[in-house]
């Protein structure tokens, strides 16, 4: 619970960013985790401003693609998941099941929605003229986890976008999991400003029920990895379990082939708080911001109306050109407003009092840079590439950020101290079918990291010896650990 | 199941209501009722894009009234439900419960959040400077209806906005109930075309835990009536239940007041869908059809590729200007082209062929008046205001149909000829506390009717006796059946 005499952050992110990360999602009123359900959380109306945000854009990318959107119930009969052996396997302890209605079906709540579409795309597929059939859907998923929750990072409860694909070939499927990387690049990575490495994941860590997984992971403050969207080759695993047919030209019968792809946008807005964020509360990227801009009218009680009807002016000509500003009118005094704007990430601020109206010079405060600017009211109407540029140094900083992580390793002993040092190590590897798991265990127990994968956007070739067994290796791997 | 020879309606709207909405929204794809959990169905993307819009609009409206908005989990702890008596008894019969997990307490899925989220108002609500409070959610939520599911009108899972509200005074949640019936009627009247009479409903008809409830009756085609939002003044019930207190500038502890409002999305589409529709399908309002204008391209092999492309020049051009126009460029005739899209309730159809192009005009079809008329390319900009026409006499009709089904009734037998005629009777009635119960269930009974409450946006006088009882009439209220 926040103590009224430390509203702000007690902590530095780079000394302690678990609890740099705690007070952050509370003090900018992101979450609430008062309710009294564990691992389900609330999310605070700032919080679902960004979500809606985050969603807006994902769901305009994937339209872009030709996916359409749909409404699937929350709940699955457990029938349905008996159809597929490996995903009922992976997902059974993690459901939620509802209390059993006397002559109907155990039913789950949905921890992600595979079972619950495929038997319906059986009914709307018949040739391949209904191909290729791209569909999404927003929704929450509940998933009973036994490791240890973490507000927006780990939830028994998350907020997400399934798509789930039907092609005529498995090439077309495989490019679909291109696109699915393109699709997180051009928005997780230049609108979230969240980079990420496309890993395609080793045999003995994909999605259950899935040909190969691809997930994007992330790099934390503290060093670690996590998932962000992930995109499966389903293959024709799902569409053999669900009976997914169609008539090819030659009239044929041929099972569809599939992918999934599930950006978590909560998850995401876990990564944007942990990437942009500094020891002064959130920065919001300025394509995500729910306030682009926030006036500050600076006035005392002779020229308060004064002030409101110009801010008020101002703000309605830059919504007008497609800036999303607002005023704060509150009572506070402007030091407060100033340190409540810059907690909660809003990119720009405007301070405008008498002295600046008289000058036609505006004070603009830079979020990022902490640093004030005069500006005039002609020039406000460029806000949008001073957006542009506020998002430009985001990227950059997050870029640098993980590439300087990455670190090339020959040895053992090597590894172990890039990993100890909170970075990532590539090295060559094996192999990433299951006769390289033995390697990846001895990682896993004497060094404390994982093998996340090879790059799944380009080849990387190895040169020399798998770094644990030193056999010929086949493959070059990231290791890191993760959340 | 659709059978490949009946793919179009093969009822008529007037002859048939039942059977004709159960067509429509099967071959118009909004809805597919094949999934196979009893009264869970799925929305298609035709369906989930209108939905969309309609939601688009709602939570605009919301949020201009100052209503924030928010995500609260979809599950409920029981011992939330046992703090508010009538809640408790009103809803439990409802209850979706999930398996109890070991140590934890028993869980629901949500019905309505009322008990949710008054629990986080009372860490969030300190001082009177921190009311109003306005948030909102759009949410599903599950019902475990008794009665017989009908697609979008009664489902175990429905989507829905609730706006739950907190005041310092009484007299600002009775103006909060006011300014919900206005959000109905800018929003489900105005841009949704639905008509409704807000009915203040009588005190046995209230909602579980409210001090009253106003419904908003739209009429269907059938005569029946269906309960579309509703606001609840709760007053202190759950506030005193929930302890969502605030110090007044007296410094004084004072419990909130509070208002609800829950505008169910899903069930207005099924009253978009049966207010507006004809024998030929949908129609549906320009303001919330995800195509507003359908390009159908007319071609032969020679012209094709400069059919289409003056066809996306089109479509670009609206495009800029905010219309939402897409091309039909399938491989089907023109012919199966324009029933599919009348079907589906497109407001405009404009067909482009060798010859539009080259006298410059085009044909332009008019969904709701099955007219075409000639449109030079200059005066489809003008679009918007053909669109705006468009909604006004939607609206101008199905004002028109309710106006002209509301009968004034002085006696029994007047009244079970209004309602034998599928009207909607207006009467003097005793009273709509207690005393009144049993003259409602003597309609109930003989008539096969329902008290639905009095005008809840202004007072009308009741002159004489009530028809039941023939006691001295307190009100004037309206009867008829529902859903």
């Amino acid at each position: 619970m926040i103590k009224k005499s430390q509203e702000g952050l007690t902590v530095k992110k780079d000394e302690d960013f678990s609890e740099w990360y705690s007070q952050i999602i509370e003090k900018a009123k992101i979450t609430d985790l008062r309710y009294n359900v564990k691992g389900f959380i609330v999310i605070r109306p700032w919080g679902a401003r960004i979500m809606e945000e985050m969603y807006d854009l994902y769901e305009k990318a994937l339209q872009k693609k030709d996916h359409q959107p749909t409404f699937f119930p929350a709940v699955i009969p457990e029938k349905n998941f008996k159809k597929e052996a490996s995903h009922l396997k992976g997902f059974t302890p993690e459901v939620f099941w509802l209390s059993k209605i006397k002559g109907e079906d155990r039913l789950a709540l949905r921890p992600t929605s595979e079972t619950a579409m495929y038997q319906m795309y059986a009914f709307w597929i018949r040739s391949h003229r209904d191909l290729p059939l791209k569909i999404y859907q927003r929704a929450q998923v509940f998933r009973y986890e036994t490791k240890a929750t973490r507000p927006l990072i780990r939830g028994r409860e998350f907020y997400w976008i399934e798509a789930h694909d039907c092609f005529a070939t498995k090439e077309e499927a495989e490019q679909q999991v291109q696109e699915d990387i393109q699709t997180t690049e051009e928005v997780m990575h230049q609108k979230f400003g969240v980079p990420f490495l496309p890993m395609k994941r080793p045999q003995w860590d994909k999605f259950a029920g899935a040909e190969y997984t691809v997930g994007s992971d992330v790099l934390m403050p503290d060093g670690k990895l996590i998932q962000q969207p992930s995109t499966h080759l389903l293959g024709q695993n799902f569409s053999k379990a669900f009976d997914v047919k169609f008539k090819d030209e030659n009239g044929k019968e041929q099972f569809v082939w599939q992918t999934c792809y599930g950006p978590a946008i909560s998850r995401m807005l876990a990564s944007v708080i942990s990437t942009h964020g500094d020891d002064y509360g959130l920065i919001l990227p300025f394509s995500i911001s729910p306030v682009q801009l926030i006036i500050i009218p600076i006035f005392n009680k002779e020229n308060k109306e004064k002030i409101l009807s110009e801010s008020e002016k101002i703000k309605e000509r830059l919504n007008f050109t497609g800036i999303k500003s607002e005023i704060d009118a509150s009572e506070k005094r402007p030091g407060e407003k100033y340190y409540e704007w810059e907690l909660k990430g809003v990119p720009f601020r405007l301070e405008i009092g008498e002295k600046e109206l008289n000058e036609k010079q505006l004070t603009l405060f830079i979020r990022d840079i902490r640093k004030k600017q005069k500006i005039s009211l002609k020039a406000l109407e460029n806000l949008k590439e001073y957006g542009r540029d506020f998002d430009k140094r985001l990227i950059k900083k997050a870029d640098q950020l993980i590439k300087e992580r990455i670190i090339d390793c020959k040895t053992k002993k090597e590894l172990k101290k890039i990993i100890d040092d909170k970075k990532i190590a590539r090295a060559n590897f094996c192999s990433v079918d299951e006769k390289g798991e033995i390697c990846a265990e001895y990682i896993e127990k004497e060094i404390n990291a994982e093998v996340r994968g090879t790059r799944a956007d380009k080849k990387e070739r190895p040169k020399g010896n798998c770094i644990i067994c030193g056999k010929s290796a086949k493959e070059v791997v990231y290791i890191g650990k993760s959340y």
